[in-house]
């Protein structure tokens, strides 16, 4: 299946296909130049990436590997500068192609080098956890994390192809799977009541990685995310489309800038963020941005769909100063209130300013 | 005086004034959003930089400064991490606006800093140098230094406006006002012979920074390479427009490589052109690319105008393999000869491949 993203000269297909990581079927030709640099991690490397290689230069592409460190504390300028080192090192050229192959991580960034080795090369992203697949390979976001905040160097960077193999999530620790369900689920509920629907149908079909409703929750949601960026490519707009993809993520990027977890230790991305969204959509009944019966009901059945799915929904213990600091260093956020996306209702979500204040009363629901 | 940079939704004006960096005239809105780091050196901070801050104030804007380092030895990735902490140490928005003000090192690494710091601000050229003002500052090539290879790591990234005060070229050593000309005089053999001739007539006068024949030769030399960066933004082509700005470039980049240079030391990069210019002329001759009667006259009227200028034309004593080995790695070559544009008469110039044979040969005339 292919699923478009439409950006005039930078537009590109999302190939979804159980088995394309070896078939490698769906990408175009500018996807394999004379060489490719696969950036990786040794977690995936036996998994996926060893075998992948193989594939390549069977195909008489020369192969360049690189593992990186895992985790956002591997996402910096410094892995960056490794990965140009070895680049230089082995004389890859501006005619070469970089493939990032794992998740959010990997994909940032090895976009980020594609994005900014010999002014830029081509670009491949192979995710390999759903959260990548349905989130961060999307978008052309590329970037690395500075000590004092996530992202703050990077580049809009597109690629020219993204393979999503679904069978690569049945290696995906289980708490990971479920952590990408939080943004799946968002995607409801910001844009597509059906789809929350059908998600409340079939979530165990998915969490069994059950090949068709697997692929379908995928595709759905790149197919939302790919239109919202098609519509707001750089996050030029203010308030633009593309912030509507926020919802839950202002409250839930100050749990993780605070570190903030439950009994497994720090939330995972995915995990802050269906905190986020119990938190916001209660934010929406607090300033009667939505029904009271519409928000409650929302509220009920989002609440229920994570519960489902394995994600926390309740807001841990945490230092309401610091998050509320966290919210208003957020680089999106400049007046005296914070501005955070909540439900209007199923499918719709609308851009509010709330104070402090309203904020903790939805907290202390 | 304002010179269109047409590129589309990225288009903008080079505004060339005596007085500019002071009236700060003829630069958009963009260029002043509520913050602004001015990136520049110790040695130009006292000449410009402290007395420009200082009228930015004046007109309500928040001013961050940042000096760094001086030489092609100070254009690295480290420096940019320098210039990132600096930022995120002071709260550095995505809203702010970077401006280069010095030489071309000064707007490589300002520019690869605007166009990564949040995936992108806004970025302004105030070169003060004669190089910087005819060649770095028009295009949106950014980029920094590797030690394998010079901007190995860089970024496409058009500046909002460019602000060209000529009155900067007063404080300008000598030797550097003159290596500036090897480019201006390079604009009039590849692209435009009357130019050449104006500049034989007026040269005395430029080297003197009369105003109005200084202020002319700037803004043709921009004129020239914003049409040809026009047609060939992101040096896509292959052989493309953008490659005709390369004449003398491939000799002299290796000149530098290999830190080549006459009595006062290696060569300033205009120098290294200046030579390069000349051999590379030389060379069109020995491939007969260019009519021999028209090539003696037009490597005779450039000799000529480089020596008036102050620049050396001789071929300094070199190894010539080493220099050969960095012309073949050189990331825009990759075939089994090496690319050169070379003149097919004044104010023409085209690409052809010449063998290790044909360049010696060249060299030894």
């Amino acid at each position: 299946m292919n699923i478009p993203v439409a950006l005039g000269e930078r537009s590109y297909q999302i190939h979804i296909e159980a088995g394309a990581l070896l078939s490698l079927d769906g990408l175009p030709g500018a996807a394999f130049p004379g060489e490719i640099a696969l950036v990786s991690n040794a977690t995936l490397s036996p998994l996926f990436t060893a075998a992948l290689a193989r594939r390549l230069e069977e195909r008489g592409q020369k192969v360049l590997r690189f593992d990186m460190g895992e985790g956002e504390g591997a996402k910096t300028l410094a892995t960056a500068s490794s990965v140009f080192d070895a680049f230089a090192e082995a004389g890859f050229s501006r005619k070469g192609a970089v493939w990032a192959v794992g998740g959010g991580v990997t994909g940032d960034l090895a976009g980020f080098v594609a994005a900014t080795w010999m002014r830029g090369v081509s670009f491949v992203q192979v995710p390999t956890t759903l959260l990548a697949m349905v989130d961060s390979s999307v978008g052309g976001k590329t970037g690395v994390n500075h000590p004092r905040a996530k992202n703050l160097l990077g580049a809009f960077w597109q690629p020219v192809g993204v393979l999503i193999d679904p069978l690569c999530l049945k290696t995906l620790p289980r708490r990971e799977l479920s952590a990408g369900l939080a943004e799946v689920i968002k995607y409801g509920v910001i844009a597509d009541a059906p789809f929350f629907e059908w998600l409340e149908n079939n979530l165990d079909s998915i969490l069994a990685l059950e090949g068709a409703a697997t692929t379908r929750a995928i595709a759905r949601s790149c197919e939302i995310k790919a239109e919202v960026v098609g519509q707001d490519e750089r996050e030029n707009d203010s308030p633009g489309r593309r912030a509507t993809l926020n919802y839950g993520h202002t409250f839930g990027h100050a749990l993780e800038a605070l570190h903030v977890g439950d009994e497994r230790g720090g939330f995972l991305h995915g995990e802050a963020i269906s905190v986020g969204m119990t938190v916001e959509a209660r934010l929406a009944l607090e300033l009667g941005t939505i029904e009271k019966a519409v928000g409650e009901e929302l509220l009920a059945r989002q609440t229920r769909l994570f519960e489902r799915a394995g994600l926390p929904t309740r807001t841990p213990d945490l230092d309401f100063d610091a998050a509320w600091r966290a919210m208003t260093l957020d680089k999106k956020n400049r007046g005296a209130g914070v501005n955070f996306i909540v439900p209007k209702r199923l499918g719709e979500v609308v851009r509010v300013e709330a104070t402090r204040g309203q904020l903790r009363a939805a907290m202390r629901d």
